[in-house]
């Protein structure tokens, strides 16, 4: 690796599933994004449990360990401190990383809650120090597209968005709540269930997409009420949204609508949306990420149809790094094309989208979202995007 | 044609395009249902306007025509009174003819409201005739076979029930309302946009399917708040819903999600429905209509995925009438299906459903969701469906 | 129906699948197309069986029935007659009918053989009678819209044409060959296999949409070597290919390649075909018949992609006939659209195409293609078209 | 990275495409396949132009680099010799690598024809090294996955196997020949056109699955007959297949069917494949990787379809090592998947298939193929495969 390239040293905490899809992507940039001026450095990652920490050094060859994240933060040899626990930490690991001028770099949803999330926003701006928030789908070749397509206007006024997200591996009374393996199900440690897990990511691109959400009328259902808590032993209540819809407004005029659940049997990560404007439409679908499609009410009549996309040519978002067109990508792309973006940002001093502030407006939206289910009434949920 | 069938003698009344699919209906039973007992004969067809109906009845083999439904209705040689006017006259029409002792069938919707679907409901009910409402999309086969396979069990306990029907024919702020081309804008003749016109068919389809909705909450939109009334050729306010979105709860627990829009680019008649169950998941799209994917969770794992069932075999639905597998079928059919269906019923003595019973529980959902998007609020349906 | 209108009264031969295909053609060409100043009458049917021929016409409507087709030729009151018959009795009674006088249509392929064929142009030539061969396919829209699209020069120079129609249905040892049942798969009654029943419609849409074939390279296999015949009960050596794969050159230079089988598990009727030129390419799908899919590459490079026509607009061919935008028709509008069309060809004098003499050179190319599997080597077919 | 790993010292040759696709192989296999014995490292990469192999090693993190290929080879700090170079010199360095005792790996196609291939197997078989071809295809999980339902049995006897792989890039007649850029144009290097680049993985993957093809008849086209060769800057003839189509028969019985093309518009790299078998059929799509679709008899028969796998399950080919269920892997996952493969094959000392051995077969047919469509006549292939 090049010499002449300024190290961004990197502490990671937390090694579950986004710890591999973040160590993956800080390894994978410098062969694919050489032009970049910072080359990130695995300098440490961070577990309680030394065995497990110990193996994930090795296996993605990060130089050093800690069992305590708070002796990782303190290290002098670190630059940016990325956060891939699980929710209930992001807050106070945040809060301590920026206050001990750190860059922060954190797994979505940016907080359980939105106290939380703000005591974050603060903390950066602060400390003014470089922030941002996983939210990867983002950087998903056709899901760019998607923005650059609307940016350019071609959709005309828009009437309706729609997306939702479709899981099935909670269909089993029998799957426990809590502990390391199931702590998305204990709303203490999660949050919340889908709202924060899933429909996070679609309200992030969908305010990136069509602006602000201006009102949320919800509702959430938990199918199974009861699971033993693997901390605990014992069968307790669940706490966490099974499934929750809503609809909306958006500060444009177009109508909102959202699904979420993880009782959709047949559907892994069924992660779709759907954007329909007065002269064309986009729809994408994440169990088909290279393709995008597109309506484009302009082609002749009688030859006008949903045009399927493959996302895979030099001259689509990020694909001149890989191969040729029609090889496709996968889903680990978004996070390396995430570290490229935050390299970048790191050049130009222009914040890496969804920076902390941006990801709290989507943290305003979750929350109205969760109060709407309870109150069985439309919430306003005051973000300021236009 | 058979001269040991017994005749019925069917007065239409409309002659535009539901006319037009009935009528074939009739036309073509005798040559794909050879065995039912009754034939239909197109004994007269009725529309104000002369010139227009004697083409009609030129046309599609009709004997005789009127210009006054209440002519129609008085005649001794009419069995059967179908009505394939405007929503405002169904009322009117169904009690006269039930009256007169006449069966009844009805285009959907039922009534422009509730009030209107009661005295259809009581008037067939005591004049005790057969009667049924044309929610055509139940025959067809591919909607048929999803009902038998619900019935069968294989889905086991069912989460999710959604439904849309997305159109984009009036994203034109130039197109009238009113009239006889654009009656369907105009809210005092259709009484609802979307909601009656498209949901009605969705809501058909998920009560058939999935049992009674409880409560709904809904949200509606009219994008283009005015257009010229072709009846007085001046700009007028526009009272219809251009678009309609529901969230609701049904009698078995499952969560629903209903949408519906005239400004959906790119979607000319897209109604698909899907239901998650336990075991088992099902979705459907009328713009596919002979196919539908089912999703199979018993199946060997590493071979486990969407089915796409042609359902044009012999041993599928309806469709030992037609052809040949592979060979599909059209939207058309659904009439055809219906036409028999009803014959059929009149042998066996069992309702031809949806009968205005049925067809009047699917009303208060839609009362309901209209209610429902005024108030912002939630709202009970009444249903009497388990 | 209209009193001013011309009878063409039709005499039937055989009453199987395509008996009831025609007979269905020619009942609902009147609701349809009533612009028409022919109206077609079934007049005869004719079959062998008597029981048989008198519940056809009892079912279809037709005014009587024969028991011997020479009867039926005989007779003064038929104007045209409609060939059904197995492929065997093509050839002798489309002659006798010409030689009567009487308009001839015959179901494809045009006879079992080359000589067979020439003898029916001949005979038709001679008498001047209109004449007709069921190549249905030609007339769904989405096929016909291709043909639109590469009349209009769009596809620019060809490169490739490719085609196929796979089937499954006699995956099985124990189905017997010959009789009324299983005629196709005896060699002497079909002539063919694949070849004839399969291959002859992709031949036929290949040379009107492409241009002639001069020269093909094939194979055959026939699968199970012997079956019961149903006249003998014996088992007797099969005579048919059932699968058949042949490439080509047409004329104007691209490639060509064709395959069929009924030995494809899993595709009932995939008749698909695609061709690819400098400036576009077109596929289509008997599975999906109402979508065409379509690549230009002039669209911008970003947004570039296959388009899905779902060819149910007014302005697609023949759909301003039927329902609205969005709502499918089925395979038995073919039959529909070629009665038209044929009624048509009588008022403006111009053949009904394909008629024999094109037809012909269809056979020409079934032949080659027989022939060049026997030799194992390249034949070509002298076909005369440009 | 692990010290007690075994090192396995690439000495990678060429840095275009394949030299990028590999290289990200041999990274990537540390972090995701952490049990096994060997590490690959990097040590050295080869091309006659400094500047441009200066730069790969400084992207890719290779240890050192050469402009010489006979100095690499002669280096004793390398363990395997991996050949991505255009074809003309996959023979030469093959064998002066294995003459070395090095470990030889090579990118497809084996060689430029027969000769240069058995020269290749000799050499390998005489040194004793282990080699294998980078047929990658296979190790797309999907590709594996289809492997598995093969070898499993269940789908009886097989009657069909037809494969494509359709490109367009090279519709553009002022597209050069020859040089760095434009050598698979130039049949002098690449020893012929989409033959060896693109059938050669069709012809791999069949033969893996459906066993050895025993006699082939094809077609060739070159459509552009004369292009500038960048070596001279003139106008001279093409000398390679533009596109290629052949039938065969299999051992097994079964008939296939190959075609290939770089002259098919609106196609990237439309590699797909299809087995009928009496029992169930199997089709998969490059341009779909993840997904493999599946067709089984013994499905109820009126659910009975073809399903669409999406192959991202913990328990599918591969990807336990990869993300969660519903997340998508791209086109260098073969590669990846290759190089782990390698590595395993040298603990448990089976080749790593396909071996040149293996891939010589396959260059049989290749050569049969040109042959066929020169002569045009069936050729034998004296295939050694079952």
């Amino acid at each position: 690796m090049s010499d002449n390239k300024k190290k961004l040293r990197i502490g990671l905490i937390g090694c579950g599933f986004m710890g591999r899809t973040h160590a993956n992507g800080y390894n994978r940039v410098p062969n694919f994004f050489p032009e970049l001026q910072y080359q990130p450095v695995l300098q440490a990652v961070c577990s309680r449990r030394e065995e497990k920490v110990k193996a994930f050094a090795n296996q993605w060859g990060v130089a050093s360990y800690e069992t305590d994240w708070r002796q990782l933060i303190a290290r002098d040899d670190i630059d940016a401190v990325d956060i891939c626990t699980p929710n209930h930490l992001h807050a106070e690991i945040a809060v301590a990383a920026a206050e001990a001028g750190k860059m922060v770099l954190t797994e979505k949803p940016l907080a359980r809650n939105l106290e939380e999330a703000k005591s974050m926003v603060d903390a950066v701006s602060k400390a003014g120090v470089p922030n941002t928030v996983w939210y990867n789908y983002r950087r998903l070749p056709a899901v760019t597209l998607a923005k650059k397509i609307v940016a350019s206007g071609k959709l005309g006024k828009i009437f309706h968005y729609r997306a939702n997200f479709l899981q099935d591996w909670t269909i089993n009374a029998d799957l426990p709540q809590g502990g390391d393996a199931a702590w998305r199900m204990d709303v203490d440690v999660a949050g919340s269930g889908v709202t924060g897990d899933l429909l996070a990511h679609c309200i992030d691109t969908a305010m990136w997409l069509n602006g602000g959400i201006t009102e949320v009328s919800a509702v959430t259902e938990t199918f199974v009420k009861q699971r033993v808590h693997l901390d605990t032993g014992k069968l307790q209540e669940v706490g966490i949204d099974d499934a929750c819809i809503f609809h909306c407004r958006f500060a444009n005029g177009s109508l909102g609508l959202f699904e979420s659940t993880r009782y959709a049997r047949g559907h892994k990560a069924l992660y779709t949306f759907e954007i329909n404007g007065e002269h064309a439409s986009i729809r994408w679908d994440l169990h088909d990420l290279n393709r995008l499609e597109y309506f484009d009410n302009a082609v002749d009549s009688d030859v006008k149809g949903w045009s399927s996309i493959h996302v895979t040519n030099g001259d689509h978002p990020y694909m001149e790094k890989w191969w040729v067109p029609g090889l496709g990508i996968g889903y680990e792309h978004s996070f390396v094309h995430q570290v490229a973006d935050f390299l970048k940002s790191l050049e130009t001093g222009e914040p890496c989208q969804p920076d902390f502030k941006n990801a709290y407006e989507t943290q305003k939206v979750c929350e109205a979202v969760i109060e709407s289910a309870k109150s069985r009434s439309w919430k306003g949920t005051e973000v300021e995007i236009g």
